[in-house]
């Protein structure tokens, strides 16, 4: 065996076809027993499936459409005729375009903020934010106090507040300014990550985004893809890696050989493989500090997108607990209709360990807020919290918490022997996103066929 | 059995001793071949120990000291005897007392500081900091945000920023303003953190402060401790705990079943325990957010405490790299003459991977700028750099990035069904040093007896 990859998400698969097209022997390890990692489509009937992660592709994630077309994945555009909403201090207003008029003074500074983000965050190298001319202060505060100290209205704060937990899936307070710069540039600027159309949200996968993990698993090839294996170690000798797999502590052990392996999960997981020779402190303590975000995706099924004949497009965004963002994400043909609601952040944080059935009525209660009382009434409800998804453990990704960057950054790729690193958390473009998970798949690789390449008869 | 006890540190031990005494079945299970965790004495040369790990007391922390009294663990006082050295901006300056004459206003600046901080601390309640009146707002911004807001001068943000390192082995930008204030209560104001006498650097062990964590050991009994044994895994049925135990990947696993289990390591670590069911999304994503301080312990033995003939006490604080602190940390008679410096923060985490040569001769040139060309030669060097240790991956303790305090702090200690959680970080009273973990070990064992307590015959 050439390479053994950790991991079965989009940056694991990718790898590992990659390494396959090169003539490299490679076999995939997957803990769950699905591929697709924080991707994961779920049919809810014939012609109707819901994306319980992963679901929007946008302009310039050029990597992840080419993926689509490979795959044969169609793809349509998020529903956004007619008017959204905005909720905020007790009232609701309708608007269309990108920004609601909730007065002048609150968009310029809104705006303003806007444009200094855009602005500092071009001077953060993607490559190396630890290099950026003021990184040491911008990773000393949080973003909570960069708006705090720039924004001067209630509403533009809470305009930065949503993109952060809409963004990140974490309160401002969690993660330092640099992080937040780094995180624009990574994925083009505030209207790229923010705006549907046009934006990070502008396509949707008709037959779900699982697609993408699927058609590449078939390409790989079922022999290529162990799943129920979870890799709990990985020895490296001189010139091999053993990596070993027990699905439970009762089960017997697996071991797999090979001459390198790639570990393409999220950090906070990567830290809990036991690993021999242990990592060096930089490696081990970077990942002590990127913990996953928290989100739960809700979704309301009607037997109709009722909202769109008010003039409504479905898309919410509110300080009203705890959904701030909605969505319509009704199947292409809006056979049915289907309200998307994210908690996320804090509220995440605090409705994860409840009843599901008062967080069901709890989201029902603001939907029925936002598009009246039909809304209350859905004909299915289901939400997924990814912070309980034992092999993820928290979405979208890791955020860097002040000091992670400008202290630990520079370990973040940095191969230690025969162990290399992916995961979307690596990517320099579109990082946390699906477009950056094909990125530091395809990174991984390439490095992986370095090190293969040296020395053939002694790898 | 009715407990195991996952860790043989201070804490750990204290717990299952308690458990013991109350007549229980306990066992501990402790990863390294030797107990003690963070506590870990060298023997230099007969009459010579040096400890790697903490190595003091101080007035307030009564479970410590008695803990030593029963163990018959000698103490003495660390050496304040003659003038204090001060290196900032390029000067050198001897002084006497605990604040050293850098001018009247920077004085002035930094003893506001300290004293608004303390003033702030005390609101911060022990059991429930995010309880404090202004928790949200402290815990969003770092501490190094709260220094750049309120000291005026170079000298007092320096102050400041030696506190961070010196106390939390941690930057300022690393933890929030609300975790800076709840050590300083835990511990009891600034002066008792950071003085010498009066303060939580007081007293020494004669022989090492392992002879706490042996005296316990001792009492405990062989037959309730066993070394060498990783806790891997933890699965919890209906009335009992299953713990496997696998020293490395090779080697088989051992069992040991009991109706509780008591978790007493960092929860960085505790995070790498697989736990069947998993542990719910606020215990697990608290354990991704509490990184470990990163600090390097280096001694310098001479063959005598010359720096003492110059009337200095060894002690220096000051802004030259690596080393902005030093003791004397001779033995009690003198015989030889030892220097501790600690290199912490963001200096550990540079030199953390580095040849240890050049970690020897950086830290023995700093050394002689404030002790002279003698302390260039010492007949011994070493130094121990705890993010490299497997079982401990950073000292002293873990620290609270912004948002964990106000966000997850009530999964700090909550048990999860028949698992509870020990160890220093979850002191209340002197968190983070020996007293917290004797504070957290008695509260566990509490903690398991009335579990236990609950129908005696079912469990």
């Amino acid at each position: 065996m050439d390479a053994i990859v950790v991991g079965a998400g989009i940056a694991g698969l990718t790898c590992a076809h990659a390494l396959a097209q090169a003539g490299k022997e490679v076999l995939v390890l997957e803990a769950r027993s699905r591929v697709g990692g924080r991707i994961y489509s779920h049919m809810l009937a014939p012609g109707v499936v819901i994306d319980l992660g992963a679901q929007w592709l946008g302009p310039t994630q050029e990597r992840a459409y080419r993926l689509a077309q490979t795959v044969g994945a169609a793809l349509f555009p998020t529903y956004t005729e007619g008017e959204s909403l905005v909720d905020f201090g007790g009232q609701q207003k309708r608007y269309t375009g990108i920004v609601p008029n909730l007065g002048l003074w609150n968009l310029l500074d809104f705006g303003r903020g806007v444009s200094l983000l855009d602005k500092m965050a071009q001077q953060v190298p993607l490559e190396a934010p630890w290099r950026a001319p003021n990184a040491e202060a911008w990773d000393s505060m949080t973003f909570a106090t960069w708006i705090q100290q720039t924004l001067r209205t209630r509403v533009g704060r809470w305009g930065m507040r949503l993109f952060a937990e809409a963004v990140f899936a974490a309160e401002p307070g969690d993660f330092s300014l640099l992080h937040a710069l780094f995180y624009l540039h990574s994925g083009g600027g505030f209207e790229r990550l923010t705006a549907t159309r046009g934006g990070a949200q502008q396509d949707r996968f008709v037959h779900g985004a699982q697609a993408l993990a699927e058609g590449l698993a078939q390409r790989l090839g079922a022999e290529r893809l162990k799943l129920n294996s979870p890799v709990r170690a990985i020895r490296q000798e001189r010139d091999r890696v053993r990596v070993y797999c027990q699905p439970h502590p009762d089960a017997p052990t697996s071991v797999y050989e090979a001459k390198v392996a790639i570990v393409a999960i999220p950090p906070a997981l990567a830290a809990r493989i036991e690993y021999d020779p242990p990592l060096p402190p930089a490696r081990d303590q970077l990942t002590q500090r990127l913990p996953q975000g928290s989100v739960i995706k809700c979704f309301a099924v009607y037997d109709r997108p009722f909202w769109r004949e008010q003039g409504l497009n479905g898309f919410v965004t509110s300080d009203v607990e705890p959904v701030h963002l909605v969505f319509d994400n009704s199947p292409p043909d809006g056979s049915v209709g289907i309200l998307l609601g994210f908690i996320e952040g804090r509220s995440a944080r605090q409705l994860s360990g409840v009843d599901p059935e008062r967080r069901r009525e709890v989201v029902l209660q603001v939907l029925a807020r936002y598009f009246g009382e039909k809304a209350r009434q859905p004909e299915h409800y289901l939400d997924h919290d990814w912070s309980a998804e034992v092999w993820t453990r928290g979405c979208y990704g890791a955020h860097f918490p002040p000091g992670a960057w400008s202290q630990y950054g520079h370990a973040l790729r940095a191969p230690v022997g025969r162990i290399l690193w992916a995961g979307t958390e690596t990517a320099t473009r579109w990082m946390g996103y699906i477009d950056g998970a094909i990125e530091s798949g395809e990174r991984a690789a390439q490095e992986a066929i370095e090190i293969l390449s040296v020395h053939p008869d002694h790898n």
